[in-house]
């Protein structure tokens, strides 16, 4: 009843996938997130006042360019996966995200949870994020306060500035607040 | 000095085990819950304000379906475990957790970490959690701010309603909140 | 394209060192801290608002200690490692913080973010953190609430109380707070 190498292995490259997008996107490195999708990469991610939904690594990696940007920080938190090796090239897991997002021009505070299901696919020796999707478990959204100062900001830098950024405003749909 | 298949298998056996936990309360799956603990699993939670004793597989589901109701929003997330094997199907654990606990009708938000001492055991194959205790690092106690909204609640409609809950008042003892 | 079994063994003994280094930290377990550097450690901590730059193990340990005191609540989360084996008994490893820092005489409450590069160096047959240093991601700064109550401090007791301190100021260069 013991896993083999090879899928402990994956167990770890996978894990080690995932935890790479989180870094990748928190520090908008876009050169790391152009590796760790598959071409026909499918989301659905089901947020408390937003919906998501988009086909295809370049539509994912500019999704992500274009909304943890230079006015955005990000504390995203990939947690507690439960990976299932479904095929000698295929895996599902299960995910729990941690976030915190501020948009520091408005001062929107967001954060929250919310539970992944992937699935990844091994292309020329690689695990990629094949599909993911998540739905949110709690959402809280408040202003920051005036007390309330971001002393450190990576995004600022390194984030796409306002006229570098793609429009993918039909990627989301916004929803009322109402809970 | 390398572990064995087996001993690897064990450790990602048991992490998932644990995983599997923290997704169970907070989404109220009590069937899933219902298969992560022994029959005679034991728990001694001594929080901030509250301390938590109870005995018994049964007692240990009705005490967290009750807990984490319809009118509660949580986050918990177990980090950073230390697993060692103490015998084939035996295992000790220490855990991390961090979180954020939300009572939606009376605004009061909780938040913290505590240090877990967990004991682990192998029944039929599967690993189950045998005993769990943990001690907390450190509680903070607000209200939300009237700013404050939570936009999503998933518990609002998984949770159980109020006169599907159990009484639960003789396992927890509350505390004054004098540190 | 599987790791070895020796492999494996020392991702899971390098996470684990790891997680012991947070728990230690915030429970001011200084036996432990002790047993977890090796002699020549050296640090880089670059944060928002101060940097710490260190050498050697006892400086890594004194400055631990009086940093995380009796008046300070700390929550330190280490998540999603990427380790890379770079020799039989050397490696690397990124590692993603989440950090709450409390001063409870003053209420200062920061919290934040990290990106982590450390090396790490296995000494008779233990892996131990050789070198570790961050940068920054997010990190914001406020004052406890009047409303706002620490329910649970854990190094009241077991942190060092202020005569018990070194003067561990040469250690940390403290900057203006704009970002």
């Amino acid at each position: 009843m013991a896993y083999t190498l090879q899928q402990l292995s994956d167990f770890e490259d996978i894990r080690t996938l995932k935890h790479r997008y989180y870094r990748a996107i928190d520090t908008a490195d876009v050169a790391l997130l152009d590796t760790l999708f598959t071409d026909d990469v499918s989301v659905d991610y089901r947020g408390g006042g937003y919906r998501v939904t988009l086909t295809g690594r370049q539509e994912m990696v500019d999704f992500l360019a274009s909304s943890f940007h230079s006015d955005f920080a990000g504390m995203h938190y990939g947690h507690m996966p439960e990976i299932t090796l479904t095929g000698d090239d295929e895996a599902e897991g299960i995910w729990y995200l941690e976030d915190i997002a501020i948009f520091t021009d408005s001062g929107v505070h967001t954060s929250g949870s919310a539970v992944y299901k992937d699935r990844y696919r091994r292309e020329d020796g690689r695990w990629k994020i094949a599909h993911t999707e998540y739905d949110r478990i709690v959402e809280v959204v408040r202003k920051l306060t005036p007390d309330e100062k971001v002393t450190a900001h990576y995004l600022a830098k390194a984030g796409l500035k306002p006229h570098e950024r793609k429009d993918i405003s039909h990627l989301i749909t916004w929803f009322d607040e109402a809970a």
